[in-house]
């Protein structure tokens, strides 16, 4: 008896590079480095993002989160986390390659300290300017269609939508925008903030994401390895799901067990 | 280093019988036996309900659904599907536990054949006669917590709200009385009938939902055996969120990268 | 020019009587009886609703809220409140029409405190003994299409399914077992509890209900008499708009200045 | 007795100039001119918007929908719908301007036909362009509240996001980058795509916007003058609660009839 369905993945692909994982941590805010390793092992990813302005360059000692994390096993992701204008990031961006971290670098620029939410004409600025010095640039932005295909068209490496306000756990509460951004891309669509549970790192697969990037919910949890795992679990439901082929919405209800039998 | 979260879950108990799988199947819509098997396989369910109406229990041959399984791996819960009024399903359990099926019966009194919703004074009338007479009474009902209370009241052995209408994929669209019968209950809560996709199966253990039912939402998809999984991990992810204690929704936005750093 | 819409409504008819207002309110929790008599006069309501349980039948001075409201505006519609069980809302009712109060009863079975919802069962007992005793009974429910169906059928003037719980401002998150009562109703469907704005009235009745009770927020608005007002314009929004046909719900963007025009 | 509430509103005011109705009228896809003219009379509004890509300004004749309105009652929008980038925009407002119509402009940037979504980065080019030649500009974006904020910030008149894509009649799904929006706005927040029913109107100015723009779901509503007026009572009902301050959301019940009486 066939025990496994026959659905077969291709990896996520990113600027030539591929991953089996499709969910990608963040590192802030946990209470320790014990349970960010322990979610971190739990958790399955193959990438980590890293705010370069918790590191300080100048002084090596500084630098325990590039120590807390064994990066010949996983890919590092550095961002511009706290960076407010375009020449921030941008700024940020050269320092850390050019100290030889990477030249991968998740776009935030966020002027707004209440509802960190990106700026679309900073961010399409520096990602403007970061592409042309060939950096591979991932973009943090609202869930706004134009804004993705522009950053698509100047050639960024994936669009990185939210889902909801960073850290607020809400999840995807609406999600036609989203919806709209998968349908016209041609670049992985990564759902990068608000997912507060494996529901919503599911229902971001199933609407045809190519991978999460979670932090605060896991970080967050009382049990942070615990969860990091159920949003292992999540994306793989998800995305298993999706290439599954979900039945359609219905107003109406369909009876499950059709009466063709006899007993009455 | 810790590899896996130290989380351990008791298993989910129903009158005396400990299951380790929280996901019960249907036997409805499959298109046919393989996709029903190959399903039943990948989704690592230990219970599965057969419509007693779908069997003529007077001609042997004809019991396709029964012979179709292998009810030595299985626990079978005979459902009443079918029955509009509380005296054809208390017939239809009496029925089937005389021909020496299961004293198990998923209770459903359903007259109207447009929306499938459950009759909530049928329902707690059959139940109350079944129970008297010896039988395992799980029975499917509105997400109504009062009549939740009763059915435990009188000696159910779990209560079976529905997420939306039977076959209509649209989830837990408002899950605010399944979170009150969940609070309330001291039998397990099994979310029976709505479920469209993981995200909703992850969404009803999130809330501390015990189990979930699911037939047209993996019998229907394109790829059965795939959905099947899809469901399984969802329910696992769900589940193990639910134990690892998820963080609470916030209305405003939380750094997920404090920025105690000097990169300036 | 025309100035106003052709359109004409039909009054509001419950058992026999009819209301041009579809707006019915509550008595309790206003913070003084001016300001609840401003929200009266603000509302044009046309029936009023009085808890029986804070009338002390035996005492004519404490029958303060019943000297409060100029009857002879306003039809009464006296109500359970606080009953608990089928019986004692049954003993209410009766004693309330021995004294002369009114045959007419919105009859509220309610056990737990905490969420205040309904009794299906209870509710369905207590009103086939008062229909059958010739009261006029408007019962609160859970939004469950059966139950309603049954109350109908046994001779209810109305159903009155719950928007949300009572006095939680809620509105009505998910509306779809509310259409199919509407859909499958004889009988006004009144929406009874849990409208918090004047959008929640104007829903229920772009959906197609007959009338809305409103109690909590108008009474605990900081300006009763202006919510009164609001929620008064926003059933007549609501009814008109039910009237006049709304545009479907459409997934995609239709624009709205098709472009036959010549600059370019 | 006081018989009506004493709230008093102040007028909207744009760009100096004030206005009593809160909604204003789009001119598009009416049936015929006597329905566009009859729900023009029955909405009360005083400000309409009318596609400049729909005039041929090098033929009188053509001219029809300027014809078709008595502009001595109402305040011209001149709108660039079907304007595909920040040149289309800045051509079509400057010709407008210079025929005599208005230096009132609608402005609008929308390179994708099939959800009508606006481009940010267009919209702020072209806000900036106008703004500095002296236009009087009111902007339709995506409910982004960073770039509201630049707007703002570089001299728009208003900020206009949608509740959802234009003509869907989807309503507000998610409000609350809106709200964020009214939050920090210092200009009027008109919320412009999207609304289907005067539920949705009312909602939006519950939030706290200051008026609503409203086309498809009136021209195309079954009856569009009994529509125009419904939503004209939308409007002034989600007003009047906005200044009346509704109760906030409860997550429990709440008793509408403390129980202080005497009745057992």
């Amino acid at each position: 008896m066939q025990t496994e369905p026959t659905i077969v993945d291709t990896p996520l692909t990113i600027a030539g590079k591929t991953f089996n994982s499709r969910l990608i941590l963040g590192t802030g805010k946990y209470r320790n480095t014990e349970e960010m390793q322990a979610a971190i092992e739990a958790s399955g990813c193959e990438m980590i993002t890293v705010a370069l302005r918790r590191i300080d360059f100048d002084d090596p000692k500084s630098r325990s989160i590039l120590e807390d994390i064994d990066w010949s096993r996983y890919h590092i992701l550095p961002n511009t986390a706290g960076c407010a204008t375009a020449e921030e990031a941008i700024r940020v961006a050269r320092l850390a390659r050019s100290m030889g971290l990477s030249d991968w670098i998740k776009l935030e620029v966020i002027p707004d300290p209440k509802y960190l939410l990106p700026d679309p004409v900073g961010t399409l600025e520096a990602a403007r300017v970061l592409v042309d010095e060939g950096f591979v640039v991932l973009p943090y932005i609202n869930a706004d269609p134009v804004l993705a295909k522009r950053l698509e068209e100047i050639g960024t490496a994936t669009v990185m939508p939210l889902g909801s306000p960073i850290g607020s756990g809400q999840g995807l509460p609406d999600f036609r925008q989203i919806q709209i951004i998968i349908e016209q891309a041609n670049v992985p669509v990564i759902v990068d903030a608000g997912i507060g549970a494996p529901s919503d790192a599911a229902l971001a697969m199933e609407l045809g994401a190519d991978a999460c990037l979670i932090n605060t919910a896991i970080a967050q949890a009382k049990n942070p390895a615990g969860m990091a795992r159920a949003m292992r679990l999540g994306i793989e439901a998800g995305r298993l799901a999706y290439l599954s082929g979900r039945i359609p919405k219905k107003p109406y209800a369909s009876a499950s067990s059709p009466l063709e039998g006899v007993v009455r």
